[in-house]
């Protein structure tokens, strides 16, 4: 009998499987310090045990990105192996913090399935669960990737798509915090909720290279095992010749880049969607802008408030004028990343 | 008096003689996200405290082979600083886990000389013995190397070549534990010990491609100063004209890229020998594939027992044709490491 | 009203100005591993908690340097962000060590200012203090950097140069440590303070190359947000073409190789001061030798005594010859560091 697995074709996919990933991870202080080491991330809460206790938390909480990266390498193995492209996300939110010493695993539901007109490959959604060792939702989303067939035919099943929202659900704010106490001047900037409003811009102006070396170690991190990350010989005879980064390793770098302009952004409660517009690859030097898209009260809160955010990244090309799509509305080669997320930021 | 070392040359050594090595070592959570994100190993029993708890260790201890390259680090400059090549490796035994928080030292002695037929060089073996804070052995080795002499002459000192077993001694499981409580889907893999058979073999699909910084980074956090790993300037004038990577670093990847096949293979009991038959370099994408030499049992347990394996890995060359040796009965020019080594598998 | 910092110019200083640094920073093992993995450094204090409380402390401290690159890393955004030139540090003392679990906040007193003539730009001398939870100074020096000024104008204002130590103030050894238990074995020589004599020489023998990936991680992990050491978009443009590596990388690294021949000089004291004569480049290869500048008793202590070196690092050039300046008394091409500091060794 066969003992590797070469991952799942869109032909094992059934609505409504649950599949239970491997491999469960135990988060330390040694991920965080590799999380700064990569992506050099200066936000308060997760930096300062102190800070964070100040508002509320045992102790700084890891970045919530470090959740997200971990629970969707486990489900790499199950899900995307045999993937085409990733389509998409929704409806990410942040449930509960992770501390140094939790453990997570990860499962996934099968919610949505759609053959493409070839017959040689199909779009699956699943919906994918992070737990921590108490039980509780860390984190969880929608993803949707189109998956190739192990043999190409057409069944004619009628397509299931999933409803998704525009935006994640509620938002979440952690019991027993109080931004009322947040530290302006520790934090980097003075810059409250009420000082943000619907269509500023704002252009992060950092720029970060990136290493073949980074990313590898980062995407290992994750034990995320997508092969097109690590393999330069196979590369070689791929389309781009070169190893692809993990889309993931974007989204850190233009979050650690955000900082200057969003310093007291300190959480992610939600990510709303989010499109790699086109690949990276190592030399690449990432900067990002973003673009407040709506000021949102949270329910009895006066000491917090949520932005709904879009950060965009572009590669080898400065952000002074916030570079999108071009005149046909396409994205502009240049950009690498369009996120649409929901931060918590003190009023 | 000079101050500075340049390592033990051939006529150093005496029989009998026991070298106590420096720089004690607290291994760390640091360390062992670092050994994930430079690997990317997936088993369970090191990678979650709550998967090894339910076995029935304290919690999740680190990779065997992080002990390894910690106390092999501590020989090379009391070693092998002068050494023309690495020999080989036996009897090689893992006898207590090591945890985050454990303290190690090293000591060898030194059990075996030879001088080679030109006087210009010699073999020593050395038998060195990894120890914690507890005094416990840790990791117990032999390991030969040819080392240099300080200036050429024949001594016709009678040889002393040590008597070395093919295969480790007593396999060692430690006590408390309880491998029937073994969850297969976190582990990643349904198959038990009892469905590997002797003569068959994995390939484990995926390549990773090496770095300069990664190999570096592994080799100093093991505190290993072998130079020829960390100087391209002297390289340049060097044979190969470029860094080597330390033997150990192709091990812990073949190991890391086993999961694919060998998922329940998470703890190594022994090292029964190994070759690194060709250099490794950065840029090189490292394959692997493993046989199952013999299927063991283990005295009075029904619920883990031993596989004997060997794992090779290619550089640059895929694995799913197994390749190991020529028509003359060489080692084919990609292979990289030929490792004949003792894993404990769930029955 | 504009969210980003672009930094301080010449003109934001002010005599007596005393500048809050933003993101506390909670030391963990995780940043310890990689400063090991980075640099590679053996001095048992820092590697063994055993080691480290044989002789008094509470555990392993982490390394001086950590503290002094986390202190330094803050204060970058608000200090030298336009900084043309990095100029010198003084009276730089390590005072309370840094144990894993600390936190370092940063605050910076604006203490000399002086125009250049040309009225594009000025030096300002700034005294740093790091201090940790407890509000204990960890480290404290003094810095001066030459710094653009945001428009080009002559303001006439009177210079004020601060009178600077050429020898840090009082040598300080943390209470409770007794040197007299100083396991010489474990730390890797028998040389002890009164080995050493004024106007030796050692050449440290080893040599590193630096990758991209190393010094950026590095710089990151530091939260040190200095443009040239990240974007290789923008460096194209500039003088070198290059990235340039954080000077502090460099000390780091002569630190570490300077093991071989100072393996007991396990704690820095003080940096009386120091210069990176030139810039340093991935690819470079590092290499170091020291020289005993003298050996100073500390007043009331037989158990340990104190050397002032002057440790000398040198690009692609091994040092058996100690290379320092030319004929004409300028710094050899090849001479990237000429750091003069005071250690603790046992007598």
């Amino acid at each position: 009998m066969k003992k590797t697995s070469a991952g799942n074709f869109f032909e094992d996919f059934a609505l409504g499987h649950i599949i239970h990933h491997a491999t469960p991870r135990t988060v330390t202080a040694g991920d965080v310090a590799l999380y700064q080491s990569l992506y050099g991330p200066r936000f308060a809460i997760q930096s300062s045990d102190q800070f964070a206790r100040a508002l509320g938390f045992e102790r700084a909480p890891v970045d919530d990105l470090i959740a997200f990266h971990i629970v969707f390498g486990k489900t790499v193995p199950d899900i995307s192996l045999n993937a085409i492209a990733n389509l998409g996300y929704a409806d990410c939110r942040f449930q509960t913090r992770v501390y140094p010493g939790d453990t997570l695993t990860a499962r996934s539901e099968v919610i949505g399935l759609r053959e493409t007109s070839s017959g040689k490959s199909g779009v699956v959604w699943v919906k994918t669960v992070g737990i921590n060792q108490r039980a509780e939702t860390v984190v969880s989303y929608v993803r949707w990737v189109m998956v190739r067939k192990r043999a190409a035919a057409v069944s004619r099943r009628p397509p299931v798509v999933p409803d998704l929202p525009d935006i994640a659900g509620d938002i979440h704010v952690p019991e027993g915090l109080d931004f009322s106490r947040w530290n302006f001047d520790l934090a980097g900037s003075p810059h409250r909720w009420g000082e943000y409003r619907a269509g500023e811009r704002i252009d992060h102006m950092d720029g970060i290279t990136i290493e073949e070396a980074e990313h590898m170690m980062a995407t290992r991190l994750w034990q995320n095992t997508a092969r097109v990350h690590f393999d330069q010989h196979a590369a070689e005879k791929s389309r781009f010749h070169r190893r692809l980064i993990y889309g993931g390793h974007i989204i850190s770098l233009a979050r650690a880049i955000s900082f200057n302009g969003l310093a007291n952004a300190g959480m992610i409660a939600a990510v709303n969607g989010g499109s790699h517009s086109n690949p990276t690859f190592a030399g690449d030097t990432i900067y990002a802008w973003s673009e407040v898209l709506a000021r949102i009260e949270i329910p009895g809160r006066m000491d917090v408030g949520a932005l709904r955010l879009r950060t965009v990244a572009a590669k080898d090309c400065p952000c002074a004028d916030f570079p999108l799509r071009d005149g046909d509305g396409k994205y502009d080669p240049a950009i690498v990343l369009d996120l649409d997320y929901t931060v918590l930021v003190p009023r």
